[in-house]
């Protein structure tokens, strides 16, 4: 079979579909000194993917116009000029989204698959999991008997962000978009309860009747009118880690809504926006709290992994309409 | 004359006016055992107060409708049961819009007039001196180099927090409403640049040209587009301290704008809101650190002064007509 990869047709107006993505087929360069050719067997899609099909100015810089597509990846190293690489090595790093590249050995990492298995290290393990772990601790700061609320709460994110409030001694309210999922995050996540936005019939009170003693600790995912609901149940001085807003994502006119600066502060609320870059020096504290968390039982892991390269769009496009349980893979 | 007191007549709303107050004679109690007679000299106004005249539940009770308003004032005892307190005191505290009040000894605080003159303590040296220092330095954090915004530059809050941001090193830009206001931020009061919300005709661009080098903390005092077009100008891991919110105090529905959530995640800002009394542990620091600045020159101060008892409305009402720089400030 060809050597394929999938570019950025063209910047998506609004939702990304079909036309948004092109199959091409890939010649690769010879290696240089320094480089590795590796063979991706798990792809990660991921919200933030969203923001770099958009030509605008953020923490990443966009994806090109007619360029492959990149997101997080495990492979296998198929040859070597990089030193510290040898063919069969696991790596992890971003990797174009084609079924060969050929990248410098300073773009990967070598995995321990003896840890956990390799896609792990896509989701717990990897992006997702360290967003939970230092967005939750670090701004959060939830104290046992707080409450903590979190959106998204079946996404990759947020199912680790409830378990590790959980194991803070946190009564732990998620909000989901399904009644399985609804199900599933109270029978084998531990939460304390699950509101499901799409059939409540009024958010605020429905978070209200799940937050008795009101909401401590905010994990916002989604942002929008999701967002504005919770927020209307804030403590006096709660936190919000501000890790998501897939709800606006595909927007495309700026989102207007509720103003909420006279409630975070008459409340005296702390509001703060955060990329796990910031947190870089600290990946390995994160990692292996994780891991021993994971080792120990305490954090249950779950994945929808779909199968096949050209999957890759219809794995991205599922993120918006919430197909995915847990951190959604794509098996090469 | 008699004594008079100023009651809360009915909740407006909307926009304050005089048919929101009433003039009554006051028939004072006999003093208990712990009270003190005082009168007033001074009083403040400030923007929080319009907050109490709404039957919400914020971090101060609200007004009773019947009852007179209060705020903070500056008084001299005429007659005392309470131990510590002897006519002819000067004294500080939340006091009744009356000309005459009996409360008790706990209420007040005794003030060193030759520190700084009387009405100080509403000021530099009381709520609006301390919001400025405790909201810039604890919440903004700047950084010798940086850029601070104000808005609402020249009231009695935004006038001090400049200044502050100048003795840490930073360039400082105000948002204020005329002219003369704009000439006497930066020929008196030191400011880099000031902006006229009211004339500039493209505010966020406006603000982009003062601070060349963008925003690094955004000290909000007044919320609404203001508010909107500094977002606009934020750099990555900028501060708010949210401290004010006066544009938005007279609306009647709830007030909706720009959602701000994406913006302040993409650039990992900090948005907290604050009250002073979170604070309150800490206010002999303040005071200390106020008065010697305002003692070697480093701070310069202003008020805006009614005289007579009878101006606290039109007192009250100028603030959200920006009738005042510096301190809003009546003299009885």
């Amino acid at each position: 079979m060809n050597k394929q990869q999938i570019v950025l047709a063209a910047r998506p107006k609004g939702m990304p579909d079909a036309s948004t993505f092109r199959f091409e087929d890939l010649q690769l360069p010879r290696l240089q000194s320094g480089d590795v050719l590796v063979e991706p067997t798990y792809f990660s899609v991921d919200p933030y993917m969203r923001g770099r099909m958009n030509d605008a100015k953020s923490y990443v810089p966009p994806f090109v116009v007619g360029e492959p597509l990149a997101g997080g990846a495990v492979g296998t190293v198929i040859d070597s000029q990089s030193e510290g690489f040898a063919p069969g090595d696991l790596v992890t790093g971003t990797l174009p989204w084609a079924t060969q590249s050929v990248v410098p050995g300073t773009a990967l990492k070598k995995l321990d698959p003896s840890l956990a298995p390799a896609s792990y290290y896509l989701g717990i393990l990897g992006m997702p999991g360290l967003t939970a772990y230092f967005g939750l601790l670090d701004i959060g700061k939830p104290k046992a008997g707080e409450t903590v609320v979190v959106s998204g709460a079946a996404g990759a994110v947020g199912i680790i962000v409830g378990q590790i409030a959980k194991i803070q001694g946190c009564r732990v309210v998620g909000i989901a978009g399904s009644d399985d999922k609804v199900t599933l995050l109270q029978d084998q996540f531990g939460f304390d309860a699950v509101v499901n936005y799409k059939t409540a019939p009024d958010l605020t009170k429905a978070i209200a009747d799940a937050c008795p003693d009101g909401v401590d600790v905010y994990f916002d995912n989604v942002g929008g009118a999701v967002s504005d609901a919770v927020i209307e149940n804030l403590n006096f001085h709660a936190r919000i880690p501000l890790c998501g807003q897939i709800a606006l994502y595909n927007t495309t006119d700026v989102p207007t809504g509720p103003r909420i600066q006279p409630m975070l502060l008459t409340r005296s609320v702390l509001m703060q926006g955060f990329i796990i870059g910031n947190y870089k020096d600290r990946f390995g504290e994160g990692v292996r709290q994780l891991a021993a968390w994971v080792r120990e039982g305490k954090l249950q892991y779950t994945e929808t992994t779909l199968t096949g390269f050209d999957k890759l769009p219809d794995a991205m496009l599922g993120l918006f309409s919430g197909q995915n349980t847990g951190k959604m893979i794509v098996e090469v």
